[in-house]
């Protein structure tokens, strides 16, 4: 247990730690199963709730994944998806050798209702693409998109390969629409029971929603879309500066 | 009924649409308490279960809260906080006209353990300044922050004021400490019962996790820090443009 006694460090985050340390060094990988609650309270000569606690905090950490009483397993690394740069989907994960895809859950062009409208800064009624999918990393369900696009910038969205292409690379190669900036807002939110099927998580499981309104050359708003990040495998990152000096 | 009707769009959405339309235009303010599920069903001649599902997509987005029987209310606008601006907690409660305080939870010198010494950039067993409060806004507990200072930037920092003044404040007027950038990962992650109990909210709750490390003028490492916001308070706010053209 020596190698646990440090001062002022509650005990199992001590223990959190050195796990967490196993992971990041590449000693524990994924899907690998740590011992059992029995097990690691024996080896470390501490009580189950101290090692449950350790636990709790790999599992909020998202390092570890388990239900009770069927064992704890080393998660996937969490995918790094940039706040401040504008990168879609496809692209992240291209950049980092994963595998993206999408499966449609609904394409169809709407009339704005009030929020879309404002949003997109389209007159109420006016006709939107309304674009729902399930994307996919290395084909594992990632996130949900529902995105909305305003049906004059892009007319004959619907009939592109929204499953087998990156929508940014339809709106720049089929309509010269080159997205320069964005804005987005970020929330922690909890699965839906509709939700979680969705991304074969458990309902009230932390997802990010994502709310973002992406700006083209002339400034038009182009993209009005709401996506929902599994917790489990994605941080969102940025480089944060001052205000002013 | 008929201000419902949307083609295209599922009526639950276009009620909470106007729900929160309502709430945005001001006309329904914090704290008011929405009519029951039935006699909202009987108002807009939908079925209990459409006025439910639209229920959940306003709380969901944070707009409504409440429990089964105790009634719907409308909860407090949220709190943006920037993403790619580096400002402290206290300074970007006084932007919006919100009180900042602090409540001291622990505040010690430890040695830095595995992970705070490879954050910190610090040796195994180096001094460190763990401080921890939970973070009020207008007196209500909207935050947990558990922040770690390397010891020989800022020797004697447990001496200082840090429930009355900003620690941002403090380093920079009492140690010529300016930090000049940051990095930050942004997670969604759901409360235990112990930081429910300390944030005032239930269990399972949403929360941000905002994991920081922040630099001086020199490229030090100043500050490792693990916030914990409320996300029925807080909306992560960022610009993005195209990394590269």
């Amino acid at each position: 247990v020596g190698d646990f006694v440090r001062e002022g460090v509650p005990l199992y985050v001590q223990i959190a730690n050195s796990i967490a340390e196993r992971i990041r060094s590449g000693e524990l990988g994924t899907g690998d199963q740590l011992p059992s609650e029995r097990q690691l309270a024996e080896e470390l000569l501490v009580s189950r709730m101290t090692v449950r606690q350790a636990l709790l905090a790999l599992r909020q950490q998202g390092l570890v994944d388990g239900q009770h009483g069927r064992g704890t397993f080393i998660t996937q690394p969490r995918i790094e998806q940039p706040v401040d740069v504008l990168i879609g989907f496809s692209d992240n994960m291209v950049k980092r050798g994963i595998k993206p895809s999408a499966r449609l859950l609904k394409l169809e062009s709407i009339l704005a209702n009030r929020e879309i409208a404002a949003e997109l800064q389209l007159h109420l009624g006016e006709s939107v693409y309304a674009v729902h999918r399930l994307r996919l990393a290395n084909d594992i369900p990632a996130a949900l998109e529902y995105s909305h696009f305003p049906a004059h910038c892009c007319p004959g969205l619907d009939s592109h390969d929204l499953e087998g292409r990156s929508v940014y690379a339809i709106l720049a190669e089929e309509y010269g629409i080159h997205l320069t900036s964005a804005y987005q807002s970020l929330e922690p939110v909890v699965a839906t029971a509709q939700q979680a099927q969705r991304l074969t998580i458990s309902k009230g499981a932390p997802l990010m929603l994502v709310t973002r309104t992406s700006y083209d050359e002339q400034q038009r708003v182009v993209e009005f879309a709401q996506d929902l990040y599994r917790g489990d495998y994605f941080r969102f990152v940025s480089g944060a500066r001052p205000s002013s000096p």
